[in-house]
């Protein structure tokens, strides 16, 4: 039951096994092909007969990372499938994956009315809120709402394609959900977007804004990698601004203005700006006057601004708050004046709704120029709609039961169960990790991640390079390996020269999360004196 | 109540307020933005302070086109506004849309039992399959799925995020389905991405295969419009080959070969080629024999090929068969040698189920080198994973209730009702087309659609080039604004020089597709007549 895999044996012998697997199984998201070594069974004789090889494929694709479902997870995987069987050389029983933020694939129970009325709204009427026995089975004020969603569906049907922006009344609750959140900024259903989660609002957006290969966009360093594989794809430049981790991850307008000049300076057409609030993978909430910060600089410079507020309601810090950049852009004028273009995100996968299988979401745009807004209208058009389930779902975490409805006392105390554990989880993980020797973690105010920086010892950093390795994967391959714990490594998120890490998410259960802090704390110890 | 639209006073003054108002809330899809008039309001000034503009913007996003839910159809909406005002000027009380393969959005009902299945897989236990009332309201065999289906999801949640690829079970169901359907030729879970409808598999592997501006893709005339919208969003040739109408849409392999050679002549690199059968906008199913030789065609060339097999449950013609292009591969036993590089697509939208609000799909890769099969499900992977429902959905479509099981009955009866209803209306719709003086129209073999040639006035042709317009949107507008019917103008989906015509569904009722045959040679009448 007992091995050792942290001898350099292991690292010699265990690799090419991973990397094998991986050719053959996995997906390349966090290694470059040249990091593939050279004793490696050649596959060049069967990939001769191929059309699309790696080597005549975009490689745009080839070269696009992706680490949050990685090397690292398709290991984890492949330990798990091995834990089945009984004389399997781990000394635990399962993996835990704090790899993604899906909240619901850990344990978190979805909340209990959105699911009932998206089951009504799918029934056919008679199997469904015409049934006798629909009344003893489902609350009243789902059966109510489900009718109100039908009979704003062609046919009543949930089966038919959409309008390409979404059902118009799904979008009405989307928009006063936005005017409600932003005391009272307008907002017009003719500027919602309902998407498959926040991803493809976040995909067409870049598309539109990487017109060729000089374009370039503002990402924050450490930002969340499907800015940075969304760019690649698209072939254009990531400009990347870094976050002030001392500062629990602020953004620094001084930072900004130097990436942008630079990058101007090197023939870079920077015309847009990514920011995340709450920070993904940091777990900082920006400062309403930061955001203020943010907003004028994109005026300045004349940048689209893409507002990734998917972490809108994970905010746990008492001193802290979310503040939209909608709201600030409007408390400034220049929404009104018309001087900034604004797309906003927004998602059912978090929050304390965590439904990731729905694929729900919505993108707003703001200040647009008519004519592109229609161009991205008719992008839309040609991937038909997004998932109904997805806009159901979306409209319900906009509206849930009203005061005095049925369902809204346990749905809001479903909501608050989730959110106040969501809350202790953020605190037994960061205060857990800043007690380990080597870690230092900021406060996790928003969100659902931690981010430590892990001090690691030099010989490991020589032995991860020997091994063609990022030093942060070597250390995940090992936490994997020793604790059954996958962790995304930092260097997927990007990351200042020499700064190590991981990114783990807090969504297992606390006793789980108390747990995992004290293998973080044994497996770094050991880590350590292996490579002493 | 009456006027006359169709003056050509109607013409210089209706169109500029079509075109005004597309702009504003519409979509530019059918249009190249060279068409608007020179007098047309100037937004220039507005357009200056953007960043982002038609100029600025991604200019293949900016020339995609994509007429399904193009022009025409945003002024049928527009319509359809206008009609639930009392005084409104039409000569009809409902728009018909015929546009778009979305056939529950003109009436036709879900199948129930998948629809129980899949709310039960939606609702939590204690309200779902575990709620004391769940046997008296849901068919045992509905509960019986939706465990098995439970069990096999992360959490036995729905609202987790699956594996890029999909949940593993519902591609063993998608595998099952296949092998079958191919006469026993296996199939391999891991070569399944579910997706989200048939397009997100097709987006990805043309996103693969465009590598840069020189690659094209051999993709048939007419086509659906996805494949031209998306070679043109990634900036690929779109290669054309013709079909011959004369023979039931034919494919014809000289043709092919033609069309081949001239593009490789001129420099382009063609590396796929897309086979739809049954054809879209066509209604033709391709004999075995056909097929056989597209398939040698492929190897001989090194082609992919990409299969859009989506209409394979919709074949009406007694005499015709459909065939998958996996089967013929492997009884030429080109699979099996490993010559060929084959992705297949099907979809939950069309077949019976009309599932169009689901989102499912699958992709199918056979015979990829492993690498390139990696990079596609890290691109995958990009996007987290389908939508679950639409995940759901095609494994329910893929397996139904056994016989001997509570709902076979039933759900068998379902799908026959639909699919007879449906060959009923494909003929009455042909049938009736061809009685029209002037309409030319090919059996619809299969598929939802039929696609008539209809000859247009000299003078028709000479107003349409006039205002702007290719002269079957002209003629798709006058019989919109006459008879509420909206089609697609055959343009939209490419053309031989000279010929004209539409695509409609036929997917409302068997009444109203016979009230719009009607229509159909009404206005054609009315039409020829205003032009002579």
């Amino acid at each position: 039951m007992t091995r050792s895999p942290l001898t350099t044996g292991w690292l010699l012998l265990g690799l090419p096994l991973l990397l094998l697997d991986f050719q053959s199984n996995g997906v390349l998201a966090s290694v470059a092909p040249r990091e593939v070594p050279k004793n490696f069974p050649s596959i060049s004789n069967d990939k001769m007969k191929k059309r699309l090889t790696e080597e005549s494929m975009s490689q745009n694709i080839r070269q696009m990372e992706y680490a949050v479902r990685g090397k690292i997870v398709i290991a984890a995987e492949q330990i798990r499938d091995e834990l089945s069987s009984e004389n399997h050389p781990y000394d635990f029983d399962h993996v835990v994956f704090t790899n993604i933020g899906n909240p619901q694939s850990v344990g978190q129970k979805p909340l209990t009315w959105p699911r009932q009325v998206m089951a009504l709204v799918d029934l056919p009427d008679h199997v469904g809120v015409n049934h006798p026995l629909a009344s003893q089975m489902f609350p009243a004020d789902a059966i109510r709402r489900a009718k109100e969603i039908k009979a704003a569906m062609a046919c009543g049907s949930s089966g038919a394609y959409s309008h390409s922006k979404g059902v118009k009344l799904l979008r009405e609750d989307v928009v006063k959900f936005i005017s409600h959140r932003d005391g009272g900024v307008q907002a017009d259903p003719e500027d919602i977007f309902l998407t498959n989660g926040a991803s493809t609002g976040i995909v067409m957006i870049l598309n539109a804004l990487l017109a060729d290969s000089t374009c370039g966009v503002l990402i924050p360093i450490p930002q969340y990698p499907i800015y940075s594989a969304t760019i690649d794809q698209f072939g254009g430049n990531k400009v990347g601004y870094f976050l002030d981790e001392a500062n629990g991850w602020d953004l620094n307008l001084q930072e900004l203005e130097r990436a942008l000049q630079e990058a101007r300076s090197q023939g870079i057409n920077v015309n847009s700006m990514v920011l995340i609030n709450p920070g993904n993978p940091t777990g900082g909430v920006l400062k309403k006057k930061t955001i203020k910060e943010v907003v004028k600089f994109c005026v300045k410079h004349k940048l689209v601004l893409l507002a990734d507020e998917v972490y809108q309601e994970n905010v746990y810090d008492e001193k802290a708050q979310f503040v939209s950049v909608k709201r600030v852009a409007h408390e400034l004028g220049v929404l009104q004046k018309d001087k900034l273009e604004l797309a906003s995100f927004h998602s059912t996968s978090k929050g304390v709704f965590g439904e990731c299988g729905r694929r729900g979401g919505y993108m707003e745009l703001v200040g647009f120029d008519p004519v592109v807004k229609d161009h991205i209208y008719k992008l839309a058009s040609s991937g038909l709609c997004s998932s109904l389930n997805g806009q159901v779902m979306t409209a319900l975490m906009c509206r849930g039961p009203e005061p005095g409805e049925e369902s809204y006392d346990m749905h809001e105390a479903e909501k608050q169960s989730i959110y106040q554990s969501l809350k202790r989880r953020s605190q037994i993980v960061t205060d857990g990790l800043n007690r380990i020797p080597g870690f230092s973690c900021q406060p996790a105010q928003g969100a659902m991640y931690s981010f430590p920086a892990v001090q690691l010892p030099e010989a490991a950093v020589e032995a991860a390079k020997i091994a063609g390795l990022s030093p942060d994967t070597l250390y995940a391959l090992s936490l994997l390996e020793r604790t059954g714990i996958c962790v995304v490594p930092a260097s997927g998120f990007s990351q200042k020269e020499g700064r190590f890490g991981f990114r783990t998410t807090f969504l297992p259960s606390e006793a789980e999360m108390e747990r995992c802090v004290e293998l973080f704390r044994s497996h770094h110890e050991e880590f350590c004196q292996k490579y002493a």
